[in-house]
């Protein structure tokens, strides 16, 4: 296989940067072809997976343990908008020209650092060489109840839609680091682009919902491409007020230097904060939900019969939605 | 996200190709972030991830079908060496310019079809593009009995080496594949191109030897590697008679016209049967083993005390091992 020319062999690769941090029994040091993998009893394992490429969904100059640790995340950000506890991850890691062993290493040390934060071990891999960019993907496994893992299509109209945290920030942040938004001040724009390099998955919030929301989803692709995908799987319409949908400070400083930017909040993904819809009688466990996760939720509109989503403005007039779905370099 | 122009969105790419995959009930239909699966009861789960890359693994103009096979195949072929039953997998899939729609429904159909072979349900799947090689990762799920999951560490000093199938016969299709072995017969170069396009993988011989070996590892790698892995972590040694060591017809018409071929016996990968060890008292399970599974195997050598593996020709004199490891196109 052809490698960089610095990079050892996959065997001596996967001893030096990967065997450490199988800690789980489960995953046999990575010394045999497979984990073995039991969920705690009357629990189901969850599993999901996700990529992120070179030059798509990170720059080749970006931190190597950005890199790694954001990788986890937008895997687990899934585990949390479903409740469930993760337990572990298996790699598969394609290795552009550009990986030196200096990368390794500090790749291998941002996803140490995240199971640590996380709990979780690297249970499995393969690495693989490419002539084209760097590829990473993520199988990541966690474990919760079968019957309490909420659903996308769980919504019914007369229900409320609520939204973790704030919204758009990872977008304007990657505006900040291509060197737009030169007109906020520099502690802006670096918060606004930390929450583009390192989301963080509502594991708790997640997990504090279960048996409250009805629907769950996590905002990786932006408000509306989410908030849609909960209105197509559950055959309802969503009214959304856009007063309501929450704004760091930063950006609603960004937005007041430009009205426009408000597309990035509707439409910008990578927020990775969990959307959920949950009964008007609900609301007294989602306040008990969130105090328990330590993280605030706004409700931003009202589950209806029928299809598609509206946005309104103050004066109740719709607001026109540029859907932008996917966001990325 | 950037694509290639007659390629539909994510979403539509997903509904059309893969949904219909999702055949088990705990994928959600592929309308959900997550998959959930909960093993049998007695059952842990057995998880392994392989990669295949195009321009390494395969090639740009090979039938999609069989691209979709082999990424199957080869990710099974873990599962079987373990005895685990398969469930169902995760595809991570990174598509390059040359992927087109037509591509892709042929790619879905081969997937179908290994499904239904081997009793598998697509679980979950993120596709991405990206401007270098298509990159596709199979993060394969089976079944088994948590303490029957035989290691590689398993192997003891007098214990027999076994081999199913026959070896040799990938590495020699991938020089047919390249126009080489141009003085033996096309039927024969058929036969070794096609071992080395579809392996296949023992899946029944796996379970059959549940109980019997002590020692298994399915050969990717070539003899040589991964017998070498099996005496690394069972920290033994093996002897190895090469005149043992089962050829097909084919493979032993290309060794009589060179002799230097053999080389790809015992280090070409991609062959894909199982290497286990087992108690000379066991012979009699073994062969019920084999032929619960109908599969041929061959004692090929023995372990012994020590580390490394020695190779000895009829005469008894050692045989100087090139030490392939990977080889790929």
């Amino acid at each position: 296989m052809s490698r960089p020319s610095d990079l050892p062999s996959e065997f001596e690769l996967i001893a030096r940067y990967f065997a450490p941090l199988a800690t789980h029994e489960g995953a046999r040091g990575l010394a045999d072809d497979v984990a073995v993998l039991a969920p705690a009893p009357g629990k189901a394992h969850v599993l999901t997976v996700d990529t992120i490429v070179e030059g798509v969904h990170y720059l080749p100059e970006d931190p190597p343990q950005l890199v790694a640790r954001k990788l986890l995340r937008v895997n687990l950000s899934d585990l949390a908008a479903k409740g469930a506890r993760p337990v572990g991850y298996l790699l598969a890691a394609s290795f552009g020209k550009s990986v030196t062993a200096d990368w390794l290493a500090a790749f291998a040390s941002g996803l140490a650092a995240d199971q640590e934060t996380y709990g979780l071990s690297l249970l499995g891999g393969d690495t693989t060489a490419n002539p084209g960019p760097t590829t990473l993907s993520v199988t990541v496994i966690g474990e919760a109840e079968e019957r309490t893992v909420v659903r996308r299509s769980g919504a019914k109209p007369g229900e409320g839609i609520y939204v973790s945290g704030t919204l758009g920030d990872a977008a304007l942040g990657l505006r900040a680091i291509r060197g737009e938004l030169s007109r906020l001040e520099t502690s802006d724009r670096e918060f606004l682009a930390g929450r583009f390099r390192l989301p963080e998955p509502r594991l708790a919030l997640g997990q504090a919902l279960l048996g409250v929301a009805s629907a769950t989803i996590d905002i990786s692709d932006g408000l509306i491409a989410d908030l849609g995908h909960v209105c197509q799987e559950s055959a309802v319409r969503a009214e959304v007020a856009l007063e309501d949908v929450p704004l760091s400070a930063a950006a609603r400083r960004a937005l007041a230097v430009d009205p426009a930017l408000r597309d990035d909040v509707l439409g910008g993904g990578d927020d990775y904060e969990i959307l959920f819809t949950a009964s008007p009688n609900a609301e007294r466990a989602l306040t008990e939900a969130a105090m328990r996760a330590r993280l605030a939720f706004s409700r931003i509109g009202t589950i209806r019969e029928g299809a598609g989503i509206e946005v309104t403005d103050r004066a109740g007039r719709p607001v026109a939605v540029k859907h932008a779905g996917f966001r990325h370099f």
